[in-house]
């Protein structure tokens, strides 16, 4: 079985959201904050909160991991002292590290975030060298049961630079799909069709892949909703990692539109659940808040998240 | 002065020679390997030798952070002690970590390895999210004398999947050179493209940019060779960071390709000079080698390294 077949089983039990823990000192509860001996603790204390009072209500949870590297040698320890909280409650983690190398090096990374300290059971991947950067992690798909998704078309608006450019030499023999043949794909598009070959070598049991792909949701007008739709169709095979929800301006019927059946893909959120607290609390003046009342807090926040998710895509 | 006027003035002082420590516990000399107290301190202990003989003669270090990752926390230990052994040294070092993310995520990247306890003079970066997300690193190149390196055309077979593909929908009054206007460019030439628009704005006092490109020395044929040449032309303004000499099959020919006027780039090499010991050994019968041989052997491979690739740039 695939770790990717478990998070489908996830998703259809919980729901959609993956609870993105890109902990900033900044995001914690000042009263908490204060306790701690250092940021790194302060950190740690907050994911523990945070992870103990939404595993049950949340697909999986990813860990950015650049927040800890910005904290040093302390950091990387809370960051590996944060992934065996989430081992704990049996839940899954996505690394959200997007390494990309190729050969011996793509090894070593494999090893470090499949194995070790810093085991999660999938990680973020970048395409830009080429499939030979991707290939070496798939071993582990099939004897350790590990996942990963790899960077297809991302929310930020640099987006247009590189990822969305019209492909003339494409050879059509190599498209996964049809339609493609008749225009001039894009380089994510190129992307998605090689993550299929892919996903047809590495297949679960609920129709996706061993390995999915990073899409973002931004807001979309009446024109990028179909051609959206037509996205999540054409790649039907990967299961998506959508972030862009929330803070970063998505909406849940922007998620929805790359969700397929009830399932296919789990929709980040970061800031938006871990600073929940701050909205409550200024309907609550006068109560100094700590991480017991940002966890809260992001537990509702996650529930409200969950079931707009569900409404948007049972429509 | 940008970090990378001062990268300029080593190479016309000490040659093209990056040395890559790509430290693999299996390329330690047995004896000194067993001497140490786990795999993490040979490493450190084998860096430092190679480091304290090779300073003097190499343009820069370029430390391979997926190596250090691979062996956990103790690793990322031995990283930053490595990192504080090159500063000693007053040399300059490439951390080589190919990060690539958007917004508030490529600032926390960004303080983890300009400041702290992984502070480098130069990361390695992906492009594939966009310019977006080499941005922020840039306030770091005025603010704290800090470069970068971007990934453009790699040597690797993969670099066919994605970078070396035909662009369509290129706007010609956004081509950086002329030349481009007449044919389709790929993608890694519009990264070129974008990077060459950077360093117009960063521009360091010996004719290149504070970011520049990595660009690697795949073995060429004749009519490669050519297209090798008009590559170092046309991104003229962009000072290379060259991986492929050596294991990867490039020669010093090969390199020099993408020199200029005697400078231009710094040529890395790993393996060849950390396992330069077993050659040297092999040839020394009867006599158990350690990190002194090995340091010594790889001092003499760059020696040997160097004057190649000057003889041929000055061909």
């Amino acid at each position: 079985m695939y770790i990717m077949d478990r998070l489908c089983e996830l998703v259809s039990e919980r729901g959609h959201v993956c609870v993105g823990l890109d902990t900033s000192p900044d995001y914690i509860p000042p009263l908490s904050r204060r306790l701690a001996v250092s940021d790194a603790e302060a950190v740690l204390a907050f994911n523990k909160a945070i992870i103990d009072a939404t595993s049950d209500k949340v697909a999986c949870f990813k860990v950015q991991v650049a927040y800890y590297e910005a904290l040093g040698r302390a950091g990387l320890d809370v960051y590996a002292k944060t992934l065996a909280v989430i081992r704990e409650k049996k839940a899954l983690v996505i690394a959200d590290i997007k390494r990309g190398d190729i050969a011996d090096t793509a090894l070593q990374y494999a090893k470090a975030h499949f194995e070790g300290d810093f085991e999660a059971d999938f990680v973020t991947l970048s395409p830009y060298m080429g499939m030979d950067s991707i290939e070496p992690w798939l071993a582990y798909a099939e004897s350790r049961g590990k996942g990963a998704f790899i960077l297809m078309k991302t929310s930020n608006k640099g987006m247009s630079d590189f990822q969305n450019l019209e492909v003339h030499n494409y050879p059509n023999n190599l498209c996964a799909s049809a339609s493609l043949r008749e225009e001039l794909p894009r380089v994510y598009q190129v992307v998605g069709d090689k993550l299929t070959i892919i996903a047809d070598q590495h297949m679960g049991k609920y129709g996706y892949g061993a390995f999915g792909a990073v899409v973002g949701a931004d807001p979309k007008t009446g024109e990028e909703r179909e051609e959206t739709a037509a996205l999540r169709e054409r790649y039907g095979k990967l299961f998506f990692l959508i972030p862009g929800y929330g803070a970063q301006g998505g909406a849940a019927e922007d998620a929805a539109l790359l969700l397929r059946e009830g399932n296919g893909g789990v929709v980040n959120a970061s800031r938006s659940i871990l600073k929940a607290w701050t909205v409550k609390s200024a309907n609550n003046s006068g109560k100094e808040t700590d991480n017991d009342f940002a966890a809260e807090a992001g537990r509702e926040a996650i529930i409200t998240m969950r079931d707009a998710i569900r409404e948007a895509a049972g429509k």
